[in-house]
């Protein structure tokens, strides 16, 4: 049996399942950075899918640990779940910590290409490679996860993660859903300061590599439906940060066309509130793409 | 219309309901304090019945609220929850601040008699009678709660705040359940710490008045059964601060003989990981004597 490479700093019993949190030393990243993975109680007879879920801004794993609910869904239909950080951490580089939407805790799941980031700041590598490899394979819970049925979802910043690592990679994954995602960076303040500090004012083809509603245009590969709930009460998406009507107006007129299922909410805001209170869909969208279950 | 006691800091849309986050100075309390109040989608069309969910040591209403996940089931079964905060707040009492277990976030559901804690820590009166009073007379959400129909759950502290309230006041309430609650304090380290600071050293009569276990035996009025969870991966537990098999012990003989369903849980923790995966249960039995609703 190898060795982990995970510290395991705490397993936590949660609806019948196991909630590791861990801590490991990235190659990639060349830095430290945490990672929880919830185990179903189903793995115990059988080798269980695998979602991937995405942070948003600020976020750590332990926020939508505790907060998103997912966990609770996912220990019902036997669907075990990676929740990656959202940044290398532990690193002092000039200016990491001084934002609350760029640096530590805002990797926005891509490879720098400048300074100082280039060399840590490759969050694409890390969540499309690294740590998959690292969970399939850790001698504890590895072998109770199928690594050939994975799904993506995310929320906010993860959200155009989930989204954008979906298309990058057709085939991949077999599903992708998202709550409240910046659909449309390169247009967004978010995604504009993120992809200036990451790739350069000038890098535009980079910036529309990562960008969900240009990406769609190009993406050939299965159509899964895609799922993406937004609140109206959301600020974020009042302030034109999301622009996930963008993302739905891009897929006219591709193989996505009629397959982007935007629902929008009255009343949900940005936070957790609104996450976990549509985390049963998305698991069970995820589950229906990963285990061919019907949810119904 | 009167106007309310509460300054509303947020309404939150969740699970097609509204969390109130709200603020008010209680008279009761001399000090400032929060409290959340949860109401159910149903209530759009029909008083719902409530339950008043206790906070355990260090909480305030919004951990609960956040990591509970009660309110998802409430909304579902159509019932509302007050979470009220665990001591007054924005005080500068000697000492207040110095324990985690004793003073502020740490009222143990009493009305303290020593000082400088008697002219303000009187978290019995104001659980029992000032907030809920407030609430169902609220001008925003009060009628649309049947202040007739409550019941009580709750946490650790909480979970003793919910067995006392309950026991020492037959027929007020229509149940009670508790997650690892302190079921002996007067036996265990942070009882005996929190009624030697609010009661005296001396003062074992008034001691015994807030003991679950000692108000048993002479408890007369109706007997729901009590619901009561405990992880025995809980350190807590472990380490005896909770007894709550001293309670059950303590039932033989009486009219809740038999009625004590105690369920000790493998692996679980005192986390709210552990409270949100019995969330379900606890709310069920809520429901089963509020409305007399079926839920298998």
């Amino acid at each position: 049996m190898s060795s982990s490479a995970f510290t395991i700093n705490a397993v936590v019993t949660t609806f019948g399942g196991k909630l590791y949190k861990l801590t490991h030393t990235s190659p990639t990243l060349k830095a430290s950075i945490d990672a929880n993975v919830f185990v179903p109680p189903q793995a115990a007879n059988e080798k269980v899918p695998v979602l991937i879920y995405l942070s948003g801004l600020t976020c750590t794993p332990q926020n939508a640990s505790e907060k998103g609910f997912l966990h609770a869904w996912a220990a019902h239909y036997g669907l075990a779940i990676i929740f990656p950080d959202t940044s290398p951490r532990g690193l002092e580089l000039p200016g990491e910590h001084d934002s609350w939407d760029f640096g530590s805790a805002a990797g926005f799941y891509v490879n720098a290409t400048q300074e100082p980031w280039a060399g840590h700041y490759k969050m694409y590598d890390y969540i499309t490679e690294e740590l998959p490899e690292l969970v399939f394979t850790d001698p504890e819970f590895g072998s109770k996860l199928d690594g050939s049925r994975v799904s993506l979802s995310g929320h906010s910043m993860g959200g155009h993660g989930a989204l954008t690592l979906f298309l990058k990679n057709p085939g991949k994954y077999k599903s992708v859903s998202a709550f409240a995602p910046i659909s449309n960076p390169i247009n967004a303040p978010w995604g504009v300061k993120a992809f200036t500090g990451y790739f350069g004012e000038d890098n535009k083809d980079l910036w529309k590599q990562h960008d969900a509603t240009e990406l769609i245009g190009n993406y050939s590969g299965p159509t899964p439906d895609i799922l993406i709930d937004v609140g109206k009460g959301d600020g974020f998406y009042q302030q034109k940060q999301l622009l996930p009507e963008n993302l739905v107006e891009a897929s006219k007129g591709t193989s996505y066309e009629g397959k982007v299922n935007l629902r929008l909410h009255d009343g949900y805001d940005h936070s957790y509130y609104f996450v976990s209170s549509f985390a049963k869909d998305h698991i069970e969208h995820a589950v229906k793409y990963l285990s061919g279950k019907s949810v119904l």
